[in-house]
């Protein structure tokens, strides 16, 4: 069997690479966006080829709970066909929801007892349930169902949930999901460097597909995930994806680029549009402040996207201030097609050996922070 | 001075025209969305000119209360710049929404005075007013400032308003507007004949660029309104647009085109739509019917537009019961694509000499309520 990634050029630990699935190809580095359940918010799905997704993300927890994976195996032949999406898809394990989201939930050696935060009802997801919907949902990335211990935690805790972690990695490696599906193993281990790579040497003798990095950027200090990624990512395998999950803001993405990961996820720009914020090349806008009312500039003069090119700050802010449903179309708009421009550019600039300059640049235009 | 309204065909008492305006012309008879606050509800602009809209409304008093016409004009110029619609614009008088909307509103010979409904704050539209804010407004279309009557109301009351309705016309029209704009005369006097034909010719004394039926479908039974519509709509000047305000439904729209009127507005398909309401050519469908919960036909089979291309009723379904943004978006942008379709092929069959064919058909299909 042949691996998904192609390598296609590397600078520095930063690299490029090509992903290959049966619903087509991924250009890395890439940002996926969050489609939650079975839709980014706020977009058309024929908007998300516009800002240049390749590959969106569903979430197993929420599709499981509504409309069922069952009803979407059956209505669409799959996630895919289901809401209409054509390219790539990646589905999360259902894990981390099951933990963050869920009440009541009861961890065993099984699984995860839980009730759910829709309507109390009682559910079990275990490894194989994971595998179940993951199959169902006909993801073509689909991630092995993880324990995600809450922070701070101590070393003892992280290595028992390493422990089970790879149990149930081996439970997921060896339920059959459909043909056209790649699984990948998630490392845990909080920041012990020797913890994770005990994780990511023994997932990989279980042959993952790509392997994720798990449980980052989720209360420790910024400095800790970066220092951290700089040491641990260019020991993992080179020829598997590597998708670092969950992050993150711009900068955090960029320096994970830097350090040679290749896929990233994170509600943030959807879920920032709601509340206001563009992410601009000069730094966060909040589109609310008195100070772009009469601003007939765009919300970031150095994007090309539809917004900037037809919409003034002082429209944006009107429809903001008014709660018309416009002000998160735009604000979504932008901002995903400002973080794939970024992971787009990142990785020509890789392909032409000028990673440094392009992040320098980027980097100190956003921290300028124009706009606060 | 040249009227803006072309008559291309008549087909009975009903009409095709071409209404012409610095933005553009108008193929009558049009369906006109409404973008009560610089916005109709879940569309972009240019999703507008997609579904086919050749002329939208603003709302006069919301858009005085926020941003403030100053504003549009400081910023945009007027609506058209500030919120970047290229074609034609009418904007309301204000009258209809300061009695309906604010609450403590005073009327006298002036004006009236009123409290925000948004922050309680002390406002007072007189007819100078409202011209003042749709000059500043810059829409093509602009609609003299008439009192509406709470109905049921006594002849003698219809009487007093409709005497003041005229005099507040006459100061209206003795306003300066913008050299582009055309104002519209509005013509009120309840079912009764005598009335709306008095307050017609006095109206049409003034020589306004168009005029409008206002005060129906505000209460009384339909088949008066149809009624009414069959015997007056004919009597109105041929050379000038004849515009139904605020209605309404399809069947209503339809039958006003039969007796003669050419232009139409309504929330109703954005406002139906955020209730989850599909206006398809079989009648309503209401998507959170557990009938269509596993059902992957699209939500109108007969319409092409860029919804039912790609999106079944069982995922969309879903979308609306999970509160997803994006339902929203779908069902406004097929609903309005519904109306502006009906309009167009009420035109088309108009020039050809079918429209009553065409009526008939529309009109057991709609009425055959296949979805309830
Ligand atoms: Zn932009
Ligand atoms: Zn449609």
């Amino acid at each position: 069997m042949t691996t998904m990634y192609k390598n296609v050029a590397y600078d520095g630990k930063a690299r490029a690479g090509v992903v290959t699935t049966a619903h087509g190809e991924i250009e890395t580095p890439i940002f996926m966006p969050v489609g939650t359940r079975a839709s980014v918010k706020c977009m058309w799905q024929h908007e998300l080829e516009e800002v240049g997704a390749q590959i969106i993300l569903g979430n197993t927890y929420h599709l499981y709970l509504r409309p069922g994976h069952e009803l979407i195996e059956k209505v669409g032949g799959g996630l895919h066909g289901f809401m209409n999406w054509k390219k790539p898809i990646l589905t999360d394990s259902g894990g981390y929801q099951v933990f963050s989201l869920s009440s009541m939930n009861k961890l065993s050696e099984e699984g995860v007892r839980f009730q759910s935060h829709i309507d109390g009802s009682y559910h079990m997801i275990s490894p194989e349930k994971s595998m179940e919907i993951q199959r169902a949902l006909g993801s073509d990335i689909v991630m092995n169902f993880d324990e995600c211990p809450a922070l701070p935690a101590t070393k003892e805790r992280l290595r028992e949930s390493m422990e089970l972690t790879l149990r149930w990695a081996k439970r997921c490696r060896d339920y059959e999901l459909k043909e056209h599906q790649n699984l990948f193993g998630i490392i845990q281990g909080g920041l012990h460097f020797d913890l994770r790579t005990e994780c990511m040497e023994r997932l990989t003798e279980m042959n993952f597909e790509g392997y994720a990095l798990g449980g980052l950027s989720v209360g420790e200090k910024n400095e800790e995930m970066v220092e951290f990624c700089s040491d641990f990512v260019h020991t993992m395998p080179k020829d598997k994806p590597r998708y670092l999950m969950g992050v993150g803001k711009p900068l955090d993405i960029l320096t994970g680029i830097k350090n040679g990961l290749d896929m990233f996820d994170c509600v943030l720009p959807t879920r920032n549009a709601r509340n206001g914020q563009f992410l601009t090349h000069h730094g966060p806008l909040n589109i609310k402040k008195e100070r772009f009312k009469e601003d007939t500039l765009p919300p970031d003069p150095d994007c090309s996207c539809k917004v900037c090119s037809n919409y003034s700050r002082s429209y944006i802010r009107h429809l903001y201030n008014t709660g018309e449903y416009l002000a998160g179309q735009l604000i979504s708009y932008h901002n995903l097609h400002f973080f794939l421009d970024m992971t787009k550019q990142a990785r020509a600039h890789i392909i032409a050996g000028t990673f440094d300059e392009y992040y320098k640049t980027f980097y100190n235009n956003y921290t300028s922070n124009q706009w606060t």
